[in-house]
């Protein structure tokens, strides 16, 4: 080869070689662009939702990754202190759950939560909303399930919405818990759509507007997961927050408006039912204190293609311990989960005495009516009841097995105990005075089936009343609201 | 001045200025150079202490920033849950506790304890060790109180040391709890100096020398701050940790071998003393669970003139918070102590209701027995009520008012309230079948004196026997200790 040919080689070949070179350079840059691109999408304003889009499908196509997220809901349930059973059934574990609800709904069938994509199943299928021949529950119940009930509230009107029977409201209330609960479609800025909370905090002199964006993110679970119940006639819901959040602010506010959920079929004591207190319990305990919201364990950030977002997969933070205890906690993850476990389990421990004691309560008064007690005799003994019940059931329902707020729980638990063994102190001794032997005998409630046919519950004939309202019913609200909204989508 | 004069001038300046600097320098040097020595003189070992040297003030002349630390206990109670009261009357606060000891000498006098170098004057002084005419205590409560105690076992042996009464041993133990009780004279090594250590630990299977050193750092108070019984007529002390450590294990140990420290004066229960299971309750919590030694928060480091050393002012973690809580919580000093308070009153909520439920137990059970219940009648009473009060006891007796392991000071104090309410209830149905009335009438025991009339103790009289302990054998005692070691010291 000639000089002047190799020269002209040489620069052909670093031309080349820039061109590879600047060819990946737009590459990198290229990736790096559709990153950006895709942060920017994230940020996108939907303007083009609607005020009241319930369908979360139509927010999803909006917000891919968070919907994604959100849709594994569907394929995990939240983690049961159980092993080997997906969804845990209470009652046939605990079946002095049976006896301490005689009379009320929970305790023909109690189920372990599953994702809020299930929110609309669930509550069809429980067999505590019942079916055609007998739909016990006040629309009301539908409150907490659906975004459709905001939507519902503002076409026309929010105790309009309370009014009425379940079963009649089937056909409005069709999207299971999701985005258009807890965001403004316009901003994507959290919002509270139920009533009930700001009416709350208003009676407590508080406007949401006032709360932080960090206490927002509790605000939004707060909507439902909390106590409650159905005020007067049109069961009008209320959270009985007036006197503070405390198991004992909140016994004392029922007790001041006498204040009962159902009277109990054995004992015949005015029963509260405790609902979830998640938020009050949470607010007690060291996380809360320290300024972590619910949002930071249950839906902790997550980034994907260069794009950071909130993951929408709401669940055990034991599931996704890297994203959620790790951030702070700097332990393995079988330390941190055994951390949970140990403090779960005295919590267990404590709650399985208490319910152990007041069934057997309820039990032993039961008798005492049937021995001839007068009511100046049980008076004593049902305020007991049901203010042990109250207090076990702050603990009991609310999701965590206390690790929200495990000093809290254990405190309120030990009130628990002190105040059913007292009852049952007293029916022993009413039992001495009408002569009869000691010790009180009792029925065999050891399983769900027998606590339940004890209670008078005839559990096949609940379920053929749930297939009727499943076979005919529910299609006919499906119908309905496809009309109104267009698809059904089923998860 | 000439170009000459000028240069040499500038010489000279310059000359000067290097002087200057290197004088400087070697001060620094120097500075540096005493404070290596400080440390060096720290790190010497003092190989002319002889081996059972217990005179705290010897130990202090080879380390007297540790020593003067030491020292500070002389001024700092511990710290008190009660305002305005350096310290605490216990049974003052809470009579209750009169009640659930009579017959044992806690009832008598039960100050809140104050730091390791008041331990001589203060078990001197308590009215639980008696006077001259009534010497009440085995010699084995010295075995906490002076380094004089393993020189007198070495001397003349372990079950030499336990045998015989308190007052009979008072001449050689001298020097309270100090250098010597819990470190090697020839290394300054950590060493554990009470045989009830070593052999409980021997008895499950452990050797001290498997310890880590971080271990060590727990262990060394663990000697004394522990769940411990005088076994046998011997009085041989003894750690029942055959079985575990928690409240259960325990008691099922003092069960199984038929144990009782002493009969209830009331309620004739066989019952237990828990003493202070602070090591056990603590294994239990979370800090202990993540490394953490007693002397991490109760003496924790601390740097003097380019010395680090451990802060033998051993005290609440609350008066010092800067040096312990917060090395790994990064919160400020107000919220930390209202962490702890939060823990401590709920705590202290639940305590309080075990207090006044076992009370009323035991009066109610010596009201039984005096109306003509039978030994069969009161059996499983009794059982109950020590169950309770070892379990209430077990809390209340250790240090930390819980905050040391919460979730298992409420587990344990929660079952001690279920057997207490369960005493009451029997031994008001016990009441209804020898046809008294109820309520069972109970006496006025709402203070301390009267409490304490009530059960028959003549407090003045306990008083002047103790004085004239003061004015006679107490001087004896420290001519004897003169005589043998030289100097008594009073701080």
């Amino acid at each position: 080869m000639s000089d002047e040919k190799k020269k002209s080689f040489k620069g052909i070949l670093l031309l080349l070689a820039v061109a590879v070179v600047v060819f990946i350079l737009g590459l990198f840059t290229s990736s790096i662009m559709e990153r950006r691109a895709e942060s920017v999408a994230k940020l996108k304003v939907a303007a083009d939702l609607p005020e009241w889009e319930t369908r979360n499908e139509e927010w999803g196509k909006h917000y891919p990754k968070e919907f994604e997220s959100y849709l594994k809901m569907a394929d995990t349930n939240f983690r049961s202190m159980y092993a080997g059973s997906a969804t845990v059934d209470y009652l046939e574990n605990s079946p002095e759950l049976v006896i301490m609800w005689a009379g009320y709904g929970f305790s023909k069938d109690y189920l372990q939560a599953r994702g809020h994509s299930y929110a609309i199943t669930d509550i069809r299928n429980t067999l505590r909303t019942g079916g055609i021949d007998k739909s016990p529950m006040p629309a009301t119940c539908w409150s907490c399930k659906s975004p459709d009930v905001p939507r519902f509230m503002s076409e026309k009107g929010v105790a309009e919405f309370y009014k009425g029977k379940w079963i009649d409201k089937g056909q409005e209330i069709i999207n299971p818990i999701g985005c258009g609960d807890c965001h403004d479609p316009k901003t994507m800025n959290l919002k509270i759509t139920r009533p009930a909370l700001i009416e709350a905090m208003e009676r407590r002199g508080k406007k949401i507007e006032d709360f932080t964006h960090q206490e927002m993110r509790s605000l939004v679970c707060a909507q439902c997961h909390v106590e409650y119940y159905f005020k007067g006639k049109d069961k009008y819901l209320t959270f009985p927050w007036d006197k503070g959040f405390s198991a004992d602010s909140m016994e004392a506010y029922y007790d001041e408006i006498g204040f009962k959920d159902w009277t109990h079929k054995l004992s015949k004591t005015n029963m509260l039912k405790t609902q979830h207190p998640d938020y009050e319990l949470f607010m007690t305990g060291i996380h809360a204190q320290r300024g972590v919201a619910c949002a930071d364990c249950h839906m902790p950030y997550k980034v994907e293609g260069g794009v950071k977002f909130t993951d929408h997969h709401i669940q055990s933070p034991l599931n996704n311990i890297a994203n959620s205890c790790q951030v702070c906690h700097r332990e393995s993850e079988a330390e941190l989960t055994k951390n949970v476990n140990d403090i779960q389990k005295r919590v267990m421990e404590i709650r399985r005495i208490v319910e152990k004691s007041i069934a057997k309560a309820h039990l032993e008064a039961e008798f005492a009516w049937k021995s001839g007690a007068s009511e100046e005799e049980m008076k004593p003994v049902l305020a007991l009841i049901r203010s042990a019940q109250w207090r076990w059931d702050w603990v009991a329902a609310a999701n965590s097995v206390g690790f929200h707020s495990p000093v809290e729980a254990l405190r309120v638990l030990g009130t628990a105990i002190e105040r059913s063994e007292k009852a049952q102190g007293q029916l022993a001794v009413i039992a001495v005075r009408h002569n009869l032997n000691l010790p009180i005998p009792l029925p065999d409630v050891s399983t769900k089936s027998k606590a339940q046919a004890y209670i008078g519950l005839n559990i096949e004939e609940l379920r053929k009343d749930k297939e009727k309202l499943k076979a005919t019913v529910i299609p006919d609200w499906e119908e309905k609201a496809k009309a109104r909204q267009g698809a059904i989508y089923k998860y």
